[in-house]
């Protein structure tokens, strides 16, 4: 951020008063610009034994394997985030039964919430942003080809959790790897 | 929004290429400006049977009780802004057990989400946002004091889940009361 978004002036860094951290200040009208981590809503689609995937049509891990989700809007619940996602990336349908994983990434500033969710039918398809949208069975499942550490995570804790029917929320933070020394 | 904070030129609201919402982009540079809904994370603080509970020293609500809650800055995790905001506002250090209450605010682009944690102590004490800082067994608590409903609910669901001793996740859409007709 280089210039204030309410007056065009420039901004500076500076704490405000009463805050702790630095914000970009406005020069000219003092508007404050928070800057806040964003949320990304997906689903964990389900049918049967079988788990929706979507092969990415873009940037970033082009051609790698995830599930449909995507920046939260405003004017939309988490929940609807989830579904809307569902249809732009796979066309899919579902009925959701709550949040099951929720990661925090706090280096670059990402809330990732997946639902799971039951397929309606099998109605689905690539949407603008995929490739391909397939079901897999566990033992299907491309697990060299996943697009993020967080669709990994979900799958690997659905699985696992599956032979006890009982899927608690998993909440966890994610780092980036360390460089090897 | 009325200025690209990337240039300073004006913006216009208009339907990017491959998008289907109107953002803002600017005229010149032609970054587009997305704007997202805000994660407020906060705490549901026990000890033994009570409940620990902020009068507010500001607006909105200042007066009104309320349970420690606020923005989540960037470079942090759901879990350290809700510890976060429960030392700023109240001075408390606890424990936290895992999300308990999840609500959308579509209508005013918010998401909140409260974990529930055991004191760790009873040094507790208001912060500069806070005018007392109090616990409140169930028969305490000021229902007709509480500053929002999310606050409201997030309590109802306690005391209803307390006998169980069983707190699975509770996640709702709030919308404001419709005027009366």
């Amino acid at each position: 951020m280089k210039y204030c978004s309410n007056c065009g002036a420039g901004v500076r860094l500076q704490i405000p008063a009463g805050d702790d951290r630095q914000r970009h200040v406005c020069n000219e009208c003092d508007t404050i610009h928070y800057q806040n981590p964003h949320i990304i809503a997906g689903c964990l689609p389900i049918y049967e034994d079988r788990v929706l995937l979507c092969k990415r049509a873009i940037e970033p891990r082009h051609g790698y394997w995830t599930l449909p989700a995507g920046f939260m809007e405003n004017g939309e619940t988490t929940e609807e985030g989830a579904l809307r996602e569902s249809w732009e990336e796979a066309r899919a349908v579902m009925t959701l039964d709550g949040l099951y994983t929720l990661f925090s990434l706090p280096e670059i500033n990402q809330v990732y919430m997946f639902f799971k969710g039951t397929l309606d039918n099998l109605e689905f398809g690539p949407g603008p942003e995929s490739l391909e949208v397939e079901l897999f069975t566990e033992q299907q499942i491309p697990w060299d080809e996943l697009a993020f550490p967080v669709v990994k995570k979900t799958l690997r804790h659905y699985f696992a959790d599956r032979p006890n029917d009982h899927y608690p929320l998993r909440s966890e933070a994610l780092y980036r790897p360390k460089p090897k020394v």
